[in-house]
């Protein structure tokens, strides 16, 4: 079995815990978002690579979701002292990783190069490719101007309305070595519960990855990461609204509609069922709350289970 | 008064302190060495710029003699995981102003505006002048081959045998905007207890420098960095004798000998004041060893009076 997740931050992280504790690291490859990743004090930092990385490295600061567990911040203060821009949380063991990454991508590295090195590095046994060795980054339109997402998110702390969503670079992107053949070899396909507009969407936005969903052999499985009207995390909410989806488990099935065979959603969300039915999406239902990691792992077993 | 000091690290930031404790820091400039410039992580790190910075800001960790006072190294270690060369210790709060200083590099500022705007930053109210924007790297030939000197002194510990030492890009170099009026302006020229060789050697060595202190109005004083037949720290007496030099301060007043006036000599070495005057240099006696704050001051002091 080899399994390829589309994979964003936070949510993705917590499920590939559960999935490669329940299957083996080596049989699941990660296409990683890199729409949010950013340049902070001259660093390429690329958070959801990163947590997805720390978190299958068992490093994850999991209270917060991202970072280094136990991680400090003595850096970013005497960045503060020095009069920069501090709202971009870097901690001073998490430092280590866009370091590494910057340098080695001054050298001509290209992303997908120095991610296999740092999840090596850190004895991460899955394959995390990011979509797309070249800059594809989501861009928030608000009532101000187009910001970056970290920018609208953490520096703006996702308060701005959002009027529109744009993948910038994302036409002249090709997808990453090993990206099209990890979806055209999998047993199965899963995409995350991750933000579909900001975290899946890049990679979506990345010509080639569409086609080649449509044209995969293996099932493709999604993971709602609405429960109800709003998503379990982050500004998923407000960005869905924004493209003109309905936030609930019937809006992310729409959003990935074309290529979409299986949407595993909230069981609390059991209304939902005919209407998704009707989209021509086989709708499944589940504990998908991963309050901690036995329930992340009963949510990849119950995955596993549908796949065979 | 206006004082212009050539320096290089921990003497030169001891010296220096006292010194501006003594007169108005405001009065004071100083003309630092970038030979031990070294790329690190990608960062660009300027050692003896940040040791007189961190001495003058009050934040300099005066046991070690370079770094921040009570910092950390996490990052430093997060590196070591990443399989990263750790011989260079970058403390988490050090690592800031590395950060700050490549980030502005990058985006076309000189060296001598980011060590303004550095200095500035942490109220630091002497101008720090690198002795030229070019870079100037101090190469130590070893039966190895051509060392860098921050891979000579840090990562080999100084040990190996020392052959040549050249100033790499020397011969490119023009003076950093200031450099040569802060000559010509000065009342008085310092030149700090400094290994002559690598801390003022590639001061010495950037065209144009030389001849300003030929012509300068000002008096030069400079005060020896070795006591006896050995300097109080670092490697001097390795790279003096490498040249040719007697490890004296007959030895420093030789190489300095073309534009010296007064030579600033320990106590101890009384017997040596008939030939540092054959060599044409004026030699006073002093407590050169700056062990505390105090006794830093009374150097300076002493110095000072000598001027007037």
């Amino acid at each position: 079995m080899r399994v390829t997740a589309l994979a964003g931050g936070t949510g993705a992280a917590k499920f590939l815990r559960g999935l490669t504790a329940v299957i083996a690291p080596e049989q699941v490859t990660v296409i990683g978002n890199t729409g949010d990743d950013a340049l902070i004090w001259g660093l390429h930092v690329s958070p959801d690579l990163d947590t997805v990385i720390y978190a299958l490295a068992g490093l994850l600061d999991e209270s917060k979701g991202w970072g280094i567990r136990g991680d400090s911040f003595r850096c970013l203060a005497a960045m503060a002292t020095l009069g920069r821009e501090t709202w971009f949380n870097l901690g001073d063991r998490d430092l280590a990783t866009h370091l590494f990454r910057t340098e080695r991508l001054r050298t001509g590295e290209s992303l997908s190069q120095v991610t296999d090195a740092l999840r090596r590095t850190l004895g991460v046994g899955s394959r995390i490719l990011p979509a797309s060795d070249a800059p594809v980054s989501t861009r928030i339109l608000t009532p101000e101007g187009w910001l970056g997402f970290q920018e609208f998110f953490v520096r703006e702390k996702a308060r701005p309305e959002v009027l529109d969503v744009a993948y910038a670079g994302a036409d002249l992107a090709h997808p990453a070595p090993g990206v099209l053949e990890a979806i055209e070899m999998a047993t199965a396909i899963l995409v995350c519960p991750s933000n579909p507009i900001t975290s899946i969407g890049p990679i979506l936005a990345v010509p080639g990855i569409v086609d080649a969903l449509g044209a995969a052999r293996g099932e493709i499985l999604a993971i709602s990461p609405i429960v109800g009207d709003a998503p379990v995390s982050g500004p998923a909410g407000k960005l869905m609204a924004a493209r003109g989806l309905s936030v609930s488990a019937t809006g992310v099935a729409r959003f990935y509609r074309p290529w979409l065979d299986t949407l595993v959603l909230d069981r609390r969300d059991e209304a939902l069922l005919s209407s998704l039915q009707e989209l021509g999406v086989t709708p499944v239902l589940a504990d998908t709350l991963m309050t901690d990691r036995e329930k992340a792992e009963a949510l990849a077993r119950r995955v596993l289970e549908l796949l065979t």
